[in-house]
């Protein structure tokens, strides 16, 4: 979160009305949350952080304080009298296109995967073009890797990564810190360069499958990434967990690694979403990933596709983690996944 | 704003709690409003779509209904019992780093500057560094007009684009639509293909020139950028306003466009904040383009200043608009200022 430092010690800016100091971090990693809200009858903190009632203070200020929070980033609301209400004095913002929410990180070690570091930093490449498929004006956005130059001689892997239902093409990079992570993890040696691409995944499967037909050679023809499927991965979490599989599963001839994260929405008739996957094309893949979490409602569905997949001799990296249907299990799945990736040589 | 289509028709996606209908934008450009609050006192709108009471309706519903509004793009917020609250059915959000906001567009024709038309699209390059002169870790955005490529031997001009005190560097291209502006002015012959470049605008004057001193070289290597001041431009809104005039017109050597939109926080002193500034210098300048808007608090400030450049015989083009403090006005600003932008030769 950034402070803002008043430009020019000669500007005489107007005073805006100070909201309550709100998330209020404190060293041993407990949070107190408070509202300005006099007139309200009740307030509740809903969220990551804590699901609980507020407490009516002085000046009509609400407050909480939590117990000590593990180092993650957290989402919460208040609700104010039945409306939801996204914290006035946070400007750390979740956004979505259904549910937006305040974020409060609770710092820890710089070794975790999201904690900003001292490297060098990636760029954020943000597309806009008109789909014929879809029929819709869209974007995407692509990560490029610190020291990457469009006129290099070489060429780079490239992930493809799709976000959830209720997420855009900014998700990935803004709650999922995907390219803090992806420098983390570059300048540690921990995974190989690469350009990630993320698209905006919303449409049916004739959309999707533009996903290929529209983003992909746009992609191959901007930035200097190779078009051999070993370099070419596909992953996503929740909605875009079932699209990549979807769409990697049945074209193992251009993606050689495949992931799904707290994967939602699959056909369960896997044999019509996926007639060509048998052990022999299962062999072709360099990696096929699936993870949940374990507090997650769809950990039964994807535990039932890992189980068709061992049942058609298909290898399969299973992965459960602690964790619910969120960013907090999401981007470790990305740290876990992606010095996994780009590994093989032919 | 976009219209989720749900992806792949096979996916069951569970289902999210439905909001209030809210923004309804009528055809003959009324707008209602509504807010599913079934416990609230009282809630207001607030903003520039009109300061008014909701009525209670059925379920909880509370709704109001504009007059005909003018095509535009207008913020606003609920009052519910006191606390601000975005609205929760509303995902076309006007980010701020203290009063983020919703917005509501009020469509008009496509030759409005800020519609999006089916023309080329610009790209958005988000660039993050850490700034050693202000000792903290911030981003700028760099526009690069249709067509644009790194390999290009042609040089481009450029436009630094400064935003306001509680925006961030994201402001100019989201609220402020300033990629999609230069898009409809490129395509219509309207404005040159140029580069603009968004920074991170907090900090004394030491970090300001540090903007030259920081971003500049690295624009200028990392883009086909033209390094003579004939093509360089620096232009800004409020803060940002104040902040190009004391740049740009103390370095004149450097920048021949300087334009400010609703400067404020100018030291009056105006022979110390400009020492080197008479009709000599004033003629070396392409263009000083002052713009402010009749009911804007900061009208009289601007107008005096306008008058301190007269009485030294530097020339400025004076632009008063209809209008406040708003996006409204400087999305139309910029409109008008990119056309005059690079026009001379040598």
């Amino acid at each position: 979160m950034k402070q803002i430092v008043l430009a020019l010690s000669l500007l005489a800016v107007p005073a805006l009305a100070e909201p309550a100091f709100s998330p209020d971090v404190h060293p041993d990693g407990t949070v107190t949350f408070r509202l300005a809200a006099p007139k309200a009858l009740a307030v509740r903190l809903t969220g990551e952080a804590g699901e609980v009632a507020l407490t009516k203070g002085d000046h009509g200020i609400w407050a909480f304080t939590t117990p000590p929070l593990d180092p993650d980033i957290y989402t919460y609301t208040f609700n104010v009298d039945g409306v939801k209400v996204i914290d006035p004095a946070n400007n750390n913002l979740k956004y979505n296109l259904m549910n937006s929410e305040s974020q409060v990180a609770v710092p820890g070690p710089k070794s975790l995967p999201w904690e900003l570091n001292d490297v060098p930093r990636g760029e954020l490449h943000r597309h806009f073009y008109h789909s014929t498929v879809a029929g819709d004006d869209r974007d995407f956005i692509v990560y490029t890797p610190p020291g990457y130059k469009a006129t290099a001689r070489k060429r780079y892997p490239v992930l493809y990564l799709l976000h959830g239902y209720s997420d855009d093409a900014t998700s990935w990079s803004g709650a999922g810190r995907a390219n803090v992570i992806l420098d983390n993890l570059i300048a540690r040696g921990q995974a190989k360069p690469m350009i990630v691409v993320m698209p905006f995944g919303y449409g049916d499967t004739a959309v999707l499958k533009a996903g290929l037909t529209e983003v992909l050679p746009r992609v191959e023809q901007e930035y200097r990434v190779s078009a051999r499927r070993e370099a070419r991965a596909i992953a996503g979490l929740s909605m875009g967990g079932a699209e990549s599989l979807v769409v990697g599963l049945n074209h193992i001839d251009q993606f050689a690694y495949v992931g799904g994260f707290s994967s939602g929405g699959l056909n369960t008739n896997y044999v019509a979403q996926f007639p060509a996957l048998d052990a022999a094309a299962g062999r072709k893949l360099s990696l096929l990933w699936i993870s949940c979490g374990k507090d997650d409602g769809l950990l039964g569905p994807n535990e039932k596709f890992r189980d068709w997949l061992a049942s058609k001799d298909v290898p399969v990296d299973w992965v459960e983690t602690p964790g619910r249907h969120s960013y907090r299990v999401w981007r470790r799945n990305l740290a876990a996944l992606a010095p996994l990736l780009f590994q093989t040589k032919n």
